[in-house]
């Protein structure tokens, strides 16, 4: 569970005016890995939403090493890398075959319906193996 | 120049499904705010582009202290933090009234046609205040 | 407040690979008008939610005939056509100066938190002159 | 090759504030289901554009009939209504299991460098059966 990988085919849509990938596209395909990464677990952020808690994003590093291109199929995987009663991090790497076009990390923590930062739901620790 | 404030209204497209700005707006947001700052230098990406300069973003940071929310008449600071032959850097700060609510950093670097790293163009560096 | 205008400028982040503004945007564009031209009038979409009725839109109708470029300064004609209990339709135009680069219409419909179809809130209609 | 079906995962970034599909995205899928469909036939609109051709939507019809859902897994069919050395028009539906959630209809021009309307590639019209 503390590593995923999935295909992601670069939209058209999602290419600039240079052809390549822009920027914001790595922020939602880094969230699309973490989902999807929870998902397999058996529980999605739609199920934590229900319960009144929220998990946001607090941090989010990307560095871009090469374009990534309108069509190209590319793969993202993502390692938990951390996870605490106070925050999970994540840990991204977007690659065209064996060469790593961006490198991505994000912070999530929790939030109450208040809005107040609270600690994160057992029972999504317990399923990343938080003891 | 070195400084960039704009007015952002959090268009309803925006908002994630709890009615906060995606984090990818943020990313969104900060190329507004370097694009309208060397605009108003009297420059555009556009037109380096059409000198054969490709002025692209290396590293994205950003930190999320308070959510903006659909609606929310924003500001956006942009300042202008380092610039060299090898790299720009900018800082940016997004407002609700006297609140930060988000804070970014991007690196740009600059390439060629052919995609290698080369000098920032000197014409570029001189609008900027670099010696 | 039938009709309303107001200037757009094309975001870098909207432009496709060939410099031109993806499809998408002009119905993103359209929710920003009539978005305004509502918040202009003294409500706001976000009110209407707030009390359990969401406003949808059950068709959107596009003709592009000039491309919109990164960068440019448009403006947005949104006017109202069409109000009655069980639908507003609205049209709009995306100019360049005089040039009509894009035309759309959406109808919008009504639902309650149950998702079924319902009356348009008199309030609403009151806003928009419809007696 | 004159239908197309594949699968789309709704992404937590594609989910308005109410949960529901932003209709932009819809415009999104759509070009996804025919970029797909000319990729299975072999080709790719960036193929065309190498050659200087452009293929550009100068309309876009949609009709929302239920609201797809973030994190559902839709099927998104494309078919090939009509295909002239003036135009190429396309259909899609959108579906949840046998429910239609969406209808589509686009027309595609083809342009030249210099952005005037010329001839459908021959090249084009063959792939598609076009006599």
């Amino acid at each position: 569970m503390r590593c995923h990988r999935m295909d992601i085919r670069v939209r058209p849509a999602e290419a600039d005016q240079l052809g390549r990938l822009h920027p914001r596209w790595m922020a939602v395909y880094m969230e699309m890995g973490r989902t999807e990464m929870l998902r397999e677990a058996g529980m999605t952020y739609r199920d934590l939403e229900s319960e009144g808690v929220l998990i946001v994003v607090t941090r989010l590093r990307i560095r871009f090493h090469e374009a990534a291109r309108c069509d190209d199929l590319l793969a993202l995987e993502t390692s938990l890398t951390r996870a605490t009663t106070a925050r999970i991090d994540h840990h991204y790497e977007l690659l065209r075959g064996d060469s790593v076009l961006a490198e991505g990390a994000t912070t999530l923590a929790c939030l109450g319906r208040d809005g107040a930062v609270q600690r994160m739901p057992q029972r999504l620790l317990s399923l990343l193996d938080v003891v």
